[in-house]
Parts: C-alpha cells; sequence; structure tokens
C-alpha cells in the first residue's frame, strides 16, 4: 500500500510526524477512558428490551402449552420458544433445542461432544489424531473471524485453518479444496450473516456451495453461527439463503449445525441461546447435553416468548435497536473516509447490520496502533485477535466495535483512532527510510570488495 | 432378611398372594397415574418462590455494586450473588463463581476440564490410562447415591467405583485405603448434607477424614454437591462441618470443589448455581470456562439476591418450604411403617431434610417392585438408578421422592408401594419354595446312581 506519507520528502514527513505527536500529546492529557473493545449493545440500546423484564410477575400463568415453567422438565424447551427458535434459525421447531443464555455455551458443548462422543456414529474427532500419525483434526476458520470461536476448538487441540474471507463469504475455492482432500478438515466455522468482524453476509451461491460441496471427512460440520440473524442496519438488506433447505435438497442435512440467541435481541447475556439440526445430529447433541442438565431456565423462556412472541415482533424490535446502531456506524464511515480515505493508509468494511467493522491498516501496524490507542485512553479489541491463535500474520486487522460508547464519545475515540493510524503510518515510513539509509539494499550499497 | 411369608406355611402363603393379587387388581383398575420418580417440589411448594418474580421489572435499577446486570460482562457473577454463596457454601465470595442456572451442568464442566485439561498442573486425568497400561481413572462413589452423578464421570470414561454409604457417610475405612493405596482414585462424589436418596449427613469425623486423608494421587477432589445445604425439615438437624476450613488448615484445599444452586429454593431449573474452591482451582475452573462463555444471567442472580439477600433470609424461606415437605415424610414414614414394619421385608431411611426417602427390600425385588408399581399407575426412579451404571448388585434399593404429590395422591401411592413390595416379596418366597421342591439340594437328593 503507497500511503501519503511514503509521497512526502523527509523533512515533510517529520514536519508531519511532529505534529501529529503534538496532536497525541494533547489528546494523551485530556485522559480519556473510552472502550471499544467488544460488541456491547449502549445501556440506552439494551433499554428497548426492558418491558420484557414485566411479561412474567407473580401473578402470571407460567404454562407454555401445558409446560409448568416453574418446575423441572422440558429439557429441549419450551414449545413457543422452540417455534420461536426455529423461526429465526429456519427450521422446524423439532429441530431445535433451546437451553441456556450463552449460544457460545452451546458451540463449545457441541463440539466438545463430537470431540470425546463424535457425531452420527462416527469416531470422536478426538481419536482421529491417534489414527493418523498424531495429525490433528482441522477446522477451517475464516478471517478476520470470532476470536472466541477459535478459543473453543483451539481449547480442544483441533488446528484452526485460517481462510480468506471475500465479499461473498470464505474463499470457496480454498474451503472446497481442502474439504475435498484432507479428511482432517472436520468442519468450519462461519458466522454467516452480518459476518464478525466483516460484516459479509454469505452469497447464496457461496451457501449453497458449503452445504453441498464434497467432503473428505463423512462428520464433516458446518458450525453455523447466526448470531446476527436479525440485526440489520437497514430494512433493505440482503437476506442470508436457508442452508437447512439446501442441505436438506442436497442430502447433507447432517452437516450443518446452528446456533443463535437473543443475547443481542433482548439483553446480552440473559438472553436464550438455541441450536438447530437435523433430528440425527439433535439427538447426539441431547443425549450428551442430558448428562449435564435436566433442564435450562424456562422462565426466562417463557419471558422472551411473551415479549416477542413471533419471529415478526423480533423484526420489528430490531428496527428499534437499529436506530440506536445505525447513525453509530455511519460515523464510523465518515469519520474514517474523512480521516484516512485519502491517506492511502487504510481500508475498512462498510457493514449493513452486526456490531463490527473491520479495518486493514498498513502491514506491521496494528499492535502499535491499538498499543498507541491505549495510552491515548481508547481500549480496542486486542490486535490479532480476528485471527487464530491472535497471531495476524501482517498484522494489519483491528476490529472496530463503535455500539457501546454514545455517539459524542465514538467520535472522541474515533478521531483518537484516526491519529493512532497516521502517526504509526508516518513513524513506520520514517524508520523505513532510516533503515534504508543505515543498511542499504545490496544494488544500492557502493561494493566494498572491489576497492 | 427372614421375611414374614417365609414364617407362613404353603397354604397361608398361597392364601396372602392370592389376596394380594385382588387388591393389584382393583388398584389396577382405578387407573392411577402417580410420580414419585424425581425430586421435584410440589406445585403448592414451588408457589412460595413466586414474589421472586416481582423483585426486577421494567423500573428496577439493574446495576449491583455497579454492576450492570442487563449487559455483557462480570462472568464471576454479581457481588451480592458470589457472597450469598459463599454464605452457603462456607467460604468467602471471592472463592466462589456464580453461573447458570444448572449445578449439574457446573460439576460436570469442571470435571470435564479435570479430564481434558487438568487441575493446578497436573496431568490431564484422560492422560492417566495411557500411562498406566489403559487403566482408567476411578471415582469413589457412595451407594446408593445419585444417578446423574454417576453419569457424568461414566460418560468421560472414569470408572465408578461403589462404596457402602453408612450413618456417618462413606465408608470411610474403604475411602481411604482406596485414595492412600491406588493413585487412579481422583476423586469421590459426596452430597453430603442429606444425602441423596439416604438422607445422611456427614459426620464431622468423616469430614474431618476425607479433607485431611492421605491420597496416592496429588490431584484428588472431592466432589462435593451440597445441594440440600439448607433443606431440613426439622428446625434442629445436625450441621455439617465446613470442609473448606478444615482443609484449608491441614493444606489440603485445593482437594475440595463444592457446587450448590437455588434451584429446590426457589424455582427448580431456573435458579442461580454456583461453585466454591480454593482460588488456585478457582482460576483453574475460570480458565477453561471462560473459554465458553462471556458472562452468565446476571438478571437472574440479580432477582435472587434481591428476593433472598442473605443466608438468614434463605433460611426463613426454608422453613417454609419444610412446612411442605414434613408431612409429606412423616407419611412415607408413618405408610411404611405400618404397612412393612413387621413384615420383615423392608428397611429405610429417615431423613431429617433433603428429598429422599432410601428404601431396601429384599434381595431380587426392586426391579420387580418398580414395574409392578408402573403397572399399577405408579411411577417411581428405575431401580438400579442410585448405583453406578445402574447396576444394584442386591437389586434391593429404590429412591422414594415424596415431595411432589399432593399428600392425598401420596397416601394413594404409598399404599401402592406397600402393597407392591408386600405381593413381590411373597410371590418370591413362594416361587423359591417351588423351586427348592422342583430342584431338592445335592443332600435332599435321592441317589439315583445307587438304583
Amino acid at each position: 500500500m503507497q500511503t501519503v506519507y511514503g509521497q512526502m520528502s523527509d523533512e515533510q514527513l517529520d514536519r508531519v510526524i511532529e505534529q501529529l505527536r503534538d496532536q497525541a500529546d494533547q489528546v494523551r492529557s485530556r485522559g480519556l477512558t473510552l472502550d471499544m473493545t467488544r460488541g456491547k449493545p449502549s445501556p440506552e440500546q439494551v433499554a428497548i428490551s426492558l418491558p420484557l423484564l414485566d411479561t412474567v410477575d407473580a401473578t402470571t400463568d407460567l404454562h407454555d402449552e401445558g409446560i409448568d415453567c416453574g418446575n423441572y422438565g422440558c429439557f429441549e424447551g419450551i414449545p413457543s420458544a422452540r417455534r420461536l427458535a426455529g423461526e429465526l434459525l429456519g427450521v422446524p421447531s423439532d429441530q431445535t433445542l433451546v437451553l441456556g443464555s450463552s449460544s457460545l455455551l452451546i458451540e463449545y458443548e457441541t463440539i466438545n461432544m463430537f470431540w470425546l462422543r463424535g457425531t452420527c456414529a462416527h469416531a470422536p474427532w478426538e481419536a482421529y489424531a491417534a489414527s493418523h500419525s498424531g495429525r490433528p483434526p482441522r477446522i477451517l476458520c475464516p478471517v478476520p473471524g470470532y476470536d472466541r470461536h477459535f478459543a473453543i476448538t483451539e481449547e480442544l487441540g483441533i488446528e484452526n485453518v485460517p481462510i480468506a474471507m471475500t465479499d461473498d463469504g470464505p474463499d470457496m475455492d480454498e474451503v472446497e479444496r481442502l474439504a475435498a482432500t484432507d479428511d482432517s478438515v472436520k468442519g468450519i466455522w462461519c458466522v454467516p450473516k452480518h459476518s464478525n468482524p466483516s460484516g459479509v453476509t454469505f452469497s447464496k451461491r457461496s451457501v449453497q456451495r458449503l452445504a453441498t460441496m464434497r467432503t473428505a471427512a463423512a462428520d464433516f460440520r458446518i458450525l453455523w453461527d447466526n448470531a446476527y440473524a436479525v440485526h440489520d442496519l437497514y430494512p433493505d438488506c440482503e437476506p442470508l439463503a436457508n442452508i437447512f433447505d439446501i442441505a436438506g435438497a442436497a442430502g447433507t442435512q447432517d452437516r450443518v449445525v446452528a446456533f443463535g440467541s437473543t443475547s443481542k435481541i433482548t439483553f446480552p447475556g440473559s438472553g436464550i441461546a438455541f441450536v438447530a439440526a437435523s433430528r440425527r445430529v439433535l439427538d447426539d447433541i441431547s443425549r450428551a447435553l442430558k448428562v449435564a442438565l435436566i433442564s435450562a431456565d424456562k422462565m426466562n423462556q417463557l419471558r422472551h416468548v411473551r415479549f416477542l412472541p413471533t419471529l415478526a415482533d423480533i423484526r420489528a424490535h430490531m428496527a428499534r435497536h437499529a436506530a440506536y446502531l445505525r447513525p453509530r456506524f455511519e460515523l464510523v464511515e465518515s469519520k474514517l473516509a474523512a480521516g484516512l480515505g485519502a491517506s492511502g493508509c487504510a481500508t475498512w468494511t462498510h457493514p449493513r447490520g452486526g456490531y463490527f467493522v473491520s479495518f486493514d491498516g498498513p502491514d506491521r501496524t496494528a499492535r502499535r496502533v491499538v498499543a498507541l490507542c491505549r495510552d491515548l485512553g481508547v481500549r480496542l479489541t486486542p490486535a490479532g485477535a480476528t485471527w487464530p491463535g491472535g497471531r495476524d500474520p501482517r498484522d494489519a486487522n483491528i476490529r472496530i466495535a463503535p455500539s457501546y460508547p454514545s455517539l459524542e464519545e465514538l467520535s472522541d475515540a474515533l478521531d483518537v483512532f484516526v491519529l493512532a493510524v497516521k502517526l504509526v503510518a508516518a513513524e513506520q515510513e520514517a524508520a523505513a527510510r532510516a533503515e534504508s539509509r543505515e543498511s542499504p539494499s545490496e544494488a544500492e550499497r557502493p561494493s566494498l570488495r572491489k576497492n
């Protein structure tokens, strides 16, 4: 990437760096404490769900279609909640389980089950290495991606294999090649709609290719974390193709395991979470989970279905969320465009939903930008977090999470971010010039031998 | 056990069996559907917790000591809830984690962590077998015990080793012998107060011996499921010694991992669940669980601490629970005493808390009693469930769970149960006599060879 700093004379560059450092000193003296680390809705945004807390009180009938939500039982979730989860994930309700408050925990438990017990009568994933000269099973990880996904598979000893993201979803040529030729490739992590952090929604063609591609592993699983299924910023967002319908038609229905929750619909951390799969895979998951769980919190399921009985109600509610998020995302776009658009220093995504903007600066700058921002009072997701093992080979990608701060705070935080990107890029250019003066390349170096 | 039927003449026995079968036919014709399978409180009993549902509504301040319960964060649980969990389990609040609604799930996750990662820098339990000629790690299981505990360890491939229960807790001579001599013995399951199903509270001496005994395995763990910590039927119940204090004094604090929940304090399945351990073991658990969980449902934690802020409040609430449970347990005692006290057919426990009565009939009758009860319209926990693998070697033990039915239903169910025990015992006596007539022992048999 040729940056604006690369085109400056040494004197110009020194002057710009001096100016940027002065600006940084001024920011530092303000003692800011701003946080853009995580995809958390702002307090005002969370408040739109407060009426949920009034749906169940001491006078409420605690039954849902005959199920007493106030006592043990109904492991699979209450009927109304399963119907809602089915609508959200695109399956009949009997292909869902509605469990506790965390979809991440269900993902962990599901993969733990694949690891320890296997799925659909296939060998446990943990047995793969022993029968294949110690080669661990592998999971494809579209990058930049979600750090917590990568941590789950890494924790079990699965090898995370980075796959580039395109505007249509993961690089499907590479996914198909690896899945078809390498039977250690047991699955792929996906956030198919408004992907974390790129904002990409997988194209219909990508969904079709994922659902129908040849896989060397018979127990290949698409880990379909549809976390942002209804999290559109604009009313005309591209819909996500229904992967269950495509897989069902292709006879690959056991390949897809989908997850979701209401954490960013109602209360983060206090929502209801669910999983959808073929009956066969769902039976695997149920059998394993029933060892550890009598039944989940049905009272919270009841609150949710009383507050948001149908998918239409959820969509109306999400439009109210979008009213808080849209100006924040538009502020990111305008601040980055104004501050860095002509710098040649940066590219970033223009998401139409979800919670993140994915930013790419010059190579070997992301860690320093994040460190400088922190020094200036703005906390960002650690650089590298969007890559397996926290290792972004280019050290270029930063996840911007604009949802939590107020617009005013966000504006300040983005100014700091833009300043930090500029300063680090300019300093990198200066350092490169200094280095090339001290150790010129072979071509430029006077030949000492000939003397 | 010499039964009343063993003392009858053949004619008397035949007559009694005929009478009992007539009674069974009459019961069968009533088409009862009664359920004593699980330790569930009755709907009326659950209703005493309904005011909890009014503690948080749309107008409530959702902060607990600075923590916003309506958003992500605070993985370890809100401060008030940790304090309450600490009071309940007998540790400072910083030795607790308050998580979701199921203590069983925390138990599973904890043991899964021991299995996959190990604890306190020791090797993972799963690695034990590979380095010990395939011998799996073992867990001591006091019997009769809790089927779901045994299922968790069995699921992972751990060998469950039955240990007899005494009136003071597990047979400590045997526990000490196995723990000291066998380094595959990695721990012991305990329900130390009002044990499931025997109702035994471990004596102070047993708690001391568990906390201080020599263990061949350096990573031996006491899985202390204090599920019935405050579930006394009478105000003068024997207290449980604080195992953390004893272990702390003996330097074995990393040995104890305690679990609990409010499932039988507030709403079964919708309570809050917690774990307590040394800081070191708690760090192990946190590190593993943070991979899978951002934060648990803090809103439900808030409801709980607003409803029951202190241990004293919990104790007052539990006295109201006892008012529902006590008459049921006293009915079990009186019905069994009246129906079977003089039969020589049965012994049973006389719990002063918890949710169960443990019943022992003649050997080789429990399965048939449970089957007959089911045939007569009364569902019981499957015979054998109180033993690892569902295999009670004597086929004698049955768990009676009297909490859910109304007193009237319970009375009917106990009449059926007493009838079933009598009929199966009498039929067993008759079958034994018939067998002994058909195949007399060597001594009684005429010598055919000499003819």
